[in-house]
């Protein structure tokens, strides 16, 4: 063991904003499967860990998301980017700034497409040693309308993977909600 | 933080015996899965973890293990659990030894039955923060005939599971085998 020690254990933490509140606030399942990394696993040893958090953005179809915007020219739609930008790192900084106050070494990055495919994708890249992900631990039927990324990564992602679900106490008035 | 340090995290790991080799070996991807734990989750903090080692046995229909030995008494048949039961406890000194060479508490002990539903009522019995199977990581071709306890479990569990595949490289011949 006394070789693995040199290397700190790599967990990548895949992150969201909360469907509720939006940026920058996380969802409550990332914010769950953070709060449980760092209770049931980095604990005291915070040199013996790094974190990874990882923010997928989902590209609206016709990148409109502001309705009462105008739009009107290319220059307005690049604004529309780099703002999407600023609110990703907003949401990352809650995660950065909780690993600071406690001394647990961190790296934290964006990028955008279907969550599913960029995080089994990044899996491949960065090679971490365990991916955790919040789940909202839905019911079959639920998860039949609004998919799983938890599941499609705990199948795909060539990494061990812990999903950590939703306390029952945390469940929003509409389960779909986090 | 302060709180959660009183407790240790209790990671649950399930084993069993080599299907190659056989009593007291462990299977290989249960040794990974246990080494895994080790290298990677409870690394020097030492005091931070409990580990629990569940071996379920599986019981022959008939109960004739030995077709060469001859059952004359219902004392044989006591005989053969038994011995069962002592080849378990060979299996667990395995794990148990080696977590008292390094200094990380444990416990350990053997249930009978189908594996899957035993880890998942020794999980609700027990509560532990996390539980650990190795897998073959055998391709959905062989998972069909061989069925796998990690997967049933990682949906049926009430706790978070993560499943450690086994290396490519420690694979044997047969990959059913382990």
């Amino acid at each position: 063991m006394a070789r693995a020690e040199l290397e700190p254990t790599r967990i990548m933490v895949g992150v969201n904003q909360s469907s509720i509140m939006g940026y920058p606030l996380p969802s409550i399942s990332s914010r769950g499967a953070f709060i449980w990394t760092l209770q049931k696993i980095v604990r005291s040893n915070i040199s013996g860990f790094k974190l990874l958090f990882l923010h997928v953005q989902v590209p609206d179809e016709d990148g409109f998301n502001d309705v009462d915007s105008v739009y009107a020219s290319p220059a307005d739609f690049r604004d529309i980017k780099d703002r999407d930008k600023i609110r990703g790192l907003h949401l990352l900084e809650y995660f950065v700034g909780r690993c600071h106050e406690i001394g647990v070494p961190c790296e934290a990055w964006i990028k955008q497409g279907d969550p599913r495919e960029v995080i089994c994708h990044e899996v491949m890249r960065v090679r971490p040693d365990l991916l955790v992900l919040g789940s909202r631990g839905l019911g079959p039927f639920q998860r039949v309308f609004v998919g799983t990324v938890s599941e499609f990564c705990a199948k795909h992602a060539e990494c061990p993977v812990v999903t950590i679900k939703r306390k029952l106490e945390e469940t929003p008035e509409d389960p779909v909600d986090d």
